[in-house]
């Protein structure tokens, strides 16, 4: 006699503890594909950054075939990444000279790491360190095109000498610039002249290194605004966003993504109420959360997010608009009656920036709302973060 | 013929790749005596809580004994510190019913785990499970004192319900309450009258209770200003604070320490110049020192933190002013001339919020200031730190 198993029961987005982060693949694929067409359509490669969602499994939705470009913000993404077979890689921070014995083991083991610079002693470094290892350490010399952070601008006296160390040593790669400052780019308008800023400086830079007869082969350029209103990208090279796997409530704000495009968001679990404080509680704070209050510049304020349904549905008016570390506070907009939530319903919370909320948790829990509409969807699979430097 | 082998070499805070979390452990010690002896003058016992150090190694240092009575702000914490041995837990965040399973595990393993709570649904929900498992789930009444969060005010018409309900089920064990406004008590004075509320509104919920037959064992308060600012205590039971172990510049700016308390610190090191701007950029972002910004709306706007050199000297008028996720701006104030420092100088930051700093990283590298006062403090110890919920 057989006797057949039940069928283990479906876990779903009502079964782990709360918080925890729940990653929509469909919403992922959707803006992996929009970006990917975009780059096409631009001509040029996409090196997306994995500083975002800090995930092999993600990274693996960017490609059919064998594994991508990959941009990482730390040397311990290169080394998972690395680990995960991929093989072309830049470590677009500035790099500090203490880290190359980790630059020169990853070269070693046969992956290209690029690193950054804009100094004469960052690049006497490098030039040292790849001598010294018998090996080309590539680099890119990181040019500033908005007065955002690092990089030297376009015309700076050093420049050249920067290349010429670099070139060398064998290790001129070429030119990187970031439109940090797109960030704050409000109109569709100023972000295709952040887009076109953003690469003329990197194209002037280039030019200048190889009018001097310094082999300039990577133009890079990118942030997730300015890869969003990009025109013209004629001298660049690659494109690179990061931001974008999931969006956020500051690129919705900034008209970059719809609401609806958000693929992360936190499963929080309501704990109290307070109805003469027109306040609900949940055990989301910002633990969960981060403390980032990107939306707080913007037109519209988000508090800590916007809140939706557990099956993904936004509630109208209902913001979490405080935080403690582990209690968020829910409360209306334009004096709108609080929304009937018992104690213990779950709720979903979309966080204002993804790269901030995602790096509280270890990993994600995956749906797909392609699949479903249920008032708790099917958790499809958990996929781990990288974490540490 | 024997060989020595050369002694190893001492590991400093020069020898990880940045950034990284610093503890000094002479710092948290004077911290933690201060409170421990504030406590005894006051005849309340301590229960400290886990939240900000999170770690096991840090609670070691509250007792020479058997473990002491901790509080926690998740259950994997609960559960961390039940491992580490400790049987005398507060898990004080509002009870999610369906987080009880876990903590029926616990009570089960004989690790008393208090739950809190602030409404008849909550109330009913651990008497039932208290009935299913045949146990007591020992439960507080969480009661507000200032409409920081969550409670019941004293004199709410549904306390003694369900007190009731509680202590029918065998259930009931005190009443909790937190000032969590004393963030904002800008003055000795203010604290103090916050200290004199918290423990006012906890007795008086606990004496109505009593008057209606309901044993009440504990009444427990506190939070780090007001903890640091209470006179008189009659009637309290236990006092909880958590930042005190490292305290922080939010701490410092209220006055209920001295910068030179800060025992967390977060070693960077300076990657870029940017004498034109004005500004020397680091390895540490957001993403080592949280996006916490607690000074913003304080006298003394600290940015993202104060800045030390490795040894732990502040540099005067050097300021973390801006971070993206992994890069730190430092600029001065008051006009005064950057400092210099070159490519790979190390640094320490000082933080605005110790709990929300300490959480980027998954454990500490810990100094002894008392030791050394060398540039580059050995690390006499790796502490980890419990993670997730």
């Amino acid at each position: 006699m057989n006797i057949t198993p039940p069928p283990d029961p479906v876990t779903t987005l009502a079964d782990p503890g709360t918080p925890f982060a729940v990653v929509d693949v469909h919403k992922t694929l959707g803006n992996i594909e929009r970006l990917a067409k975009r780059a096409e359509r631009l001509g040029v490669a996409l090196r997306p950054h994995m500083k975002t969602a800090k995930s092999l499994d993600i990274a693996a939705l960017m490609h059919d075939g064998p594994p991508c470009p990959v941009t990482v913000s730390t040397l311990a993404e290169a080394e998972a990444f690395a680990d995960g077979g991929y093989t072309d890689i830049t470590y677009a921070v500035g790099i500090d000279p203490h880290k190359l014995p980790r630059v020169v083991a990853l070269l070693r083991r046969g992956v290209t790491v690029r690193v950054l610079l804009d100094s004469s002693e960052q690049a006497a470094s490098v030039a040292h360190a790849a001598r010294e290892a018998g090996l080309a350490v590539p680099a890119q010399i990181e040019i500033d095109c908005d007065g955002h952070r690092g990089g030297l601008e376009p015309d700076a006296p050093g420049l050249i000498g920067i290349g010429r160390v670099l070139h060398e040593a064998g290790c001129l790669d070429g030119v990187l610039t970031h439109a940090g400052e797109s960030y704050f780019a409000r109109t569709p308008e100023e972000q295709r002249l952040a887009a076109r800023n953003e690469r003329d400086t990197a194209v002037t830079a280039a030019e200048r290194l190889r009018a001097a007869g310094l082999p300039v082969r990577t133009v890079s350029v990118g942030s997730t605004p300015t890869a969003h209103a990009a025109e013209d990208l004629t001298g660049v090279t690659e494109l690179r966003a990061g931001n974008y796997v999931f969006f956020d409530l500051v690129m919705a704000g900034l008209g970059v993504c719809r609401v609806e495009d958000l693929a992360l968001s936190v499963a929080v679990t309501v704990i109290g109420h307070r109805p003469e404080h027109g306040r609900i509680v949940t055990d989301g704070g910002w633990m969960a959360m981060s403390r980032d209050r990107g939306t707080a510049g913007q037109a519209q304020d988000q508090g800590y997010g916007l809140v939706l349904d557990l099956a993904g549905n936004l509630i109208p008016n209902l913001v979490m608009s405080a935080a403690s570390q582990e209690h968020g506070t829910l409360t209306t907009r334009d004096g709108a009656d609080l929304p009937d939530l018992p104690i213990g319903t779950r709720l979903r919370v979309l966080p204002n920036h993804a790269c901030a909320t995602a790096a509280q948790f270890r990993g994600y829990h995956v749906i797909d709302s392609a699949l479903t509409s249920d008032a708790a969807p099917a958790i499809q699979a958990d996929w781990e973060r990288v974490t540490g430097w």
